[in-house]
């Protein structure tokens, strides 16, 4: 399920068009330091070539790509922020190199094929926003059979942590809930009607929102209590829509703090910059969005979160199944659903429970 | 320039389809006793008759409508609250009298025309959300000649007032033009890239945002500076949509406080219950969003800041001229245009100034 295109340019694209959003990301140095090497630490992978930048935003990637070398740099933005990346190229000098073209990729045709498609596509635990569909799109209609992708490659984690957000979450909710039983009582007293029929439906709208939304965090490293464990690893070169649409992992992670309470699991990514077998990467790349003190991103984690948490140990062992697909009503967003099995250090089994999760 | 119906259902119903925001509303004591008042205060107008209740959301008017006495109630609400306001009729055990209807007015038909229709459509500063438009095609298509409008009439108010809002903003907006400047120099100096051509269009971003953006505040009456004037009354029941899609007004208005700041001017709202001609209310209800100290409501009022803020004495005469449209974009929101000019009691004239401002 798709949303029409008129609702994902008023929802989707629409925040796009705010140089104040471009901004965000721009000031977001992991990301821009990663960026900026990968191009121009494989310079050779740009000199003289032709490059696509899907989605140029305020066309920071084909200005870079063209510094670098390009002999000629598509670049494709389907918001506004267009007429803003052809001022930019212009006052960099630039424009001989780089035409900005306005439409969606899906869209526009270009005159040739290209060597290289950068993007900076991904979405908050990598696949929200589902852009990677329009990547796709480019690659399959304009990338030579010799081209790379920068990206090239992408990995998506889950591990359990601790944080103190669940009881936050767990007694906003409650006191929501509290106001509500206030409401129903006044409502009857002074208007007559008895609204406590609505009680389980409220109720669950405000659960969904409170303890089943996933949480946009950036963690500390000592909050990740047991092994990380990578739940999907994509080739952009030949990654497809079906491929992603739905993911779905097992996996195992043993706790590796004593001691503690598990509160939930985090999602992040990462990708590489490592060209193609034939034009491997000289200096390979990575950009990372696991938790960390001094490099954290504008992405964080996402965190689902458990209500109650769990007491663990050291040596406990999990075992979790991962499912992830997209909203029926709106494709850019994701459902999750989460099953756990833990049996302690000891042998002892404790039941088995399984949650579902929004991220919106 | 409407939106496409798909857009509005995505963007404008949407937040009516949680009992989260009907709640927002269900607990707006000021509006919740004038609509309960203005039925049962005046029990006659609903006894035998049939009422069309346009956007029944939670379906509280239809069932109040219902409890006065009314033969038939028709529950039109365009979200699948609809299904909540049927339950609820269900558990009031009043499903023989209301009749839930799912559906936009513009598209739903009845089987008969009905007495009464009643409706909250009043958005902030009245006409934001445009909803009054579908209680006009509810009127011209539903209403039976001698039928009557709940409310019956409305006003909208403008008045000069201090407020330290107008610093808090100016301050946000300055704030956000220093963190620009750094961003360039940082980009300039770790990226290479002279983002310096883009400052004109980011201010003017920015100051749409913190300067242009008329902000929701409940005031405290001590703030209204000057006499409010009435720009704006219409009668429910021949109001047109022409009528409301522009709004015009010159006003003057004599500052009542001795050395104060015009720090700029708040918009807000009343509207009356008064049956109609032939079945004048017993009992007049007003329902007003006035500045209050006890009575505040969830509409609050429209502030509107100049910046900087002017020295004005007691006998100071502004003259206003205030001019309100739709935006091109999207037809629920309003664009303002603020003329003023200043004589002070001593005669001197000060220079008139022309602001734009943005209901969002
Ligand atoms: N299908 C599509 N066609 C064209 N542009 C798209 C697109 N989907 C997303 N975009 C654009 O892609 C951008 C992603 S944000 C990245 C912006 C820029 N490349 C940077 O790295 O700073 C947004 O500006 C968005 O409007
Ligand atoms: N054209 C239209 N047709 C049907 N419902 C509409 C509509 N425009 C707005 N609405 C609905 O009107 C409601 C306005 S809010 C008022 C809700 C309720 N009558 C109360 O007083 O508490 C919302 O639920 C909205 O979804």
């Amino acid at each position: 399920g798709g949303v029409d295109k008129s609702v994902d340019f008023a929802n989707y694209f629409c925040t796009y068009g705010f140089l104040y959003h471009q901004k965000e990301m721009l000031c977001d140095r992991v990301r821009m330091d990663a960026y900026y090497n990968s191009i121009f630490e494989n310079k050779d992978h740009f000199v003289g070539k032709t490059v696509l930048d899907v989605g140029t935003g305020s066309g920071i990637l084909a200005i870079w790509s063209a510094q670098a070398g390009a002999r000629k740099v598509y670049a494709v933005e389907a918001t506004k922020m267009s007429e803003h990346a052809r001022e930019l190229v212009k006052a960099n000098n630039l424009q001989d190199v780089v035409e900005v073209i306005e439409g969606t990729i899906e869209d526009i045709t270009l005159p040739e094929k290209v060597d290289v498609i950068i993007s900076e596509w991904m979405g908050y635990f990598l696949l929200r926003e589902s852009m990677f569909d329009s990547v796709i799109v480019a690659r399959d209609r304009w990338l030579k059979p010799t081209g790379m992708m920068y990206p090239s490659h992408a990995r998506m984690f889950v591990a359990p942590i601790r944080s103190g957000l669940g009881d936050q979450k767990m007694s906003d909710f409650e006191s929501c809930m509290g106001d509500w039983s206030n409401f129903l009582k006044e409502t009857k007293t002074y208007y007559g009607v008895d609204m406590s029929v609505l009680t389980n439906s409220f109720g669950a709208e405000q659960k969904k929102y409170y303890l089943q939304t996933s949480i946009w965090n950036n963690l500390h490293p000592h909050q990740v209590i047991g092994k990380p464990c990578i739940i999907k690893e994509m080739d952009c070169l030949t990654a497809t829509v079906s491929e992603i649409r739905s993911v779905q992992a097992s996996f195992s992670s043993l706790i590796t703090e004593d001691r503690t309470r598990l509160c939930g699991f985090a999602g992040w990514f990462d990708v590489h910059f490592r060209g193609n077998k034939e034009n491997p990467a000289e200096n390979e790349v990575e950009l990372t969005t696991a938790p960390s003190m001094e490099n954290g991103t504008h992405w964080g984690q996402q965190v689902f979160l458990l209500h109650p948490s769990i007491h663990v140990r050291e040596g406990d062992e999990l075992n979790v199944s991962f499912s992830m697909d997209r909203s029926k009503e709106n494709h850019r967003l994701m459902e999750v659903e989460l099953g756990c099995e833990m049996r302690e250090a000891s042998g002892k089994q404790h039941p088995s429970f399984t949650k579902r999760f929004y991220i919106e």
